[in-house]
């Protein structure tokens, strides 16, 4: 199946939005700029979204739908451990296949507003589930703020300008590791370590 | 000296803008919706600021003010274990100290917008600095990761409504641990510990 015409103008329409909503924030870009940019009348816009509110949603819809699936699976886990491991490994996949979305979400109260009206229940919602599975049943002041240092420094280190020049399996294994450590798990290898016999 | 009747609504005008910058965002608030809430007119708050911008870098000054001076002294330290330690001592300071602005700065483009404006070059010079500072000279991306996810990580922890309920000293011990744990510096303890002898 190959996308129609129409699908793709939606898929250029999403593209084209998240970077105007990064250059100018999502109040300070309007449907006619999206547009614009693209050479389109804004009547075609409007036939794919009726509102900027829909489209916002639209552009948040893959982070948002990947860190739903995150929750869930995550909490199906039976042991603890599991639990914050695969949290803390999915987490860091998704800043990293969502970098630009995730840089947005950082800096940009009005994403954060869209999706809070959104069916998903807002960032909120999701920040508690989060913080929730990592910081585990009834947790103490340290546990708290450790999950939550883990989580916001890995969101807001990952969507930095500053290392956007990692790749994305370097900027992988670097968030791993901080989360890892923050969190008190084990440092999995991949490779067995140079044997000192 | 006392504060005459001027410099009182000056302060009055500061915290209600602050207060009101929290709930509506910078750009959400006008100097109506401020002139309102003070019970005085438009003209009294244009008398003591001609722009909102003008209000909005005042209300950000003393955290700046703050964290200019720190960048200073802890660049002054000729050791950079010392110069680690002062930053980052210096930084949960003043993160607790001016919990509701960090909070604001955590979440409003509209105030970063407004700084960046201003004679202090902006929030992206002072990010670079405290990075500079914590990160070292040439740093390898492991240090300049955990820089990062400490000094945003203890940010956006210190003004998060989730820890609201700690009080200062809770707080700081809290964000020192975590953020001597990501840099590598030594627990230090204010008394000695129990002996195991």
């Amino acid at each position: 199946m190959t996308a129609g015409p129409a699908e793709d103008t939606r898929t250029r329409l999403l593209h084209t939005a998240l970077r105007l909503f990064t250059e100018h924030g999502v109040e300070g870009t309007s449907l006619q700029m999206i547009a614009d940019a693209l050479g389109i009348t804004k009547a075609a816009v409007y036939y794919h979204f009726k509102t900027k509110a829909e489209l916002t949603e639209a552009v948040a819809e893959p982070g948002i739908r990947d860190l739903d699936e995150l929750v869930l699976r995550a909490g199906a886990q039976k042991r603890r451990g599991a639990q914050v491991d695969l949290l803390l490994e999915g987490f860091v996949d998704l800043v990293v296949r969502h970098r630009t979305l995730v840089a947005l979400f950082s800096s940009d109260p009005g994403l954060i507003r869209a999706i809070e009206k959104s069916a998903h229940g807002g960032m909120e919602g999701f920040g508690q589930a989060l913080l929730g599975i990592l910081s585990g049943p009834a947790p103490d002041t340290t546990s708290r703020v450790n999950a939550m240092v883990a989580l916001t420094g890995i969101a807001m280190a990952g969507g930095s300008p500053d290392l956007a020049s990692l790749d994305d399996e370097e900027l992988r294994t670097e968030l791993l590791d901080v989360g890892r450590r923050l969190l008190g798990r084990p440092r999995r290898r991949t490779h067995l370590p140079v044997s000192t016999l």
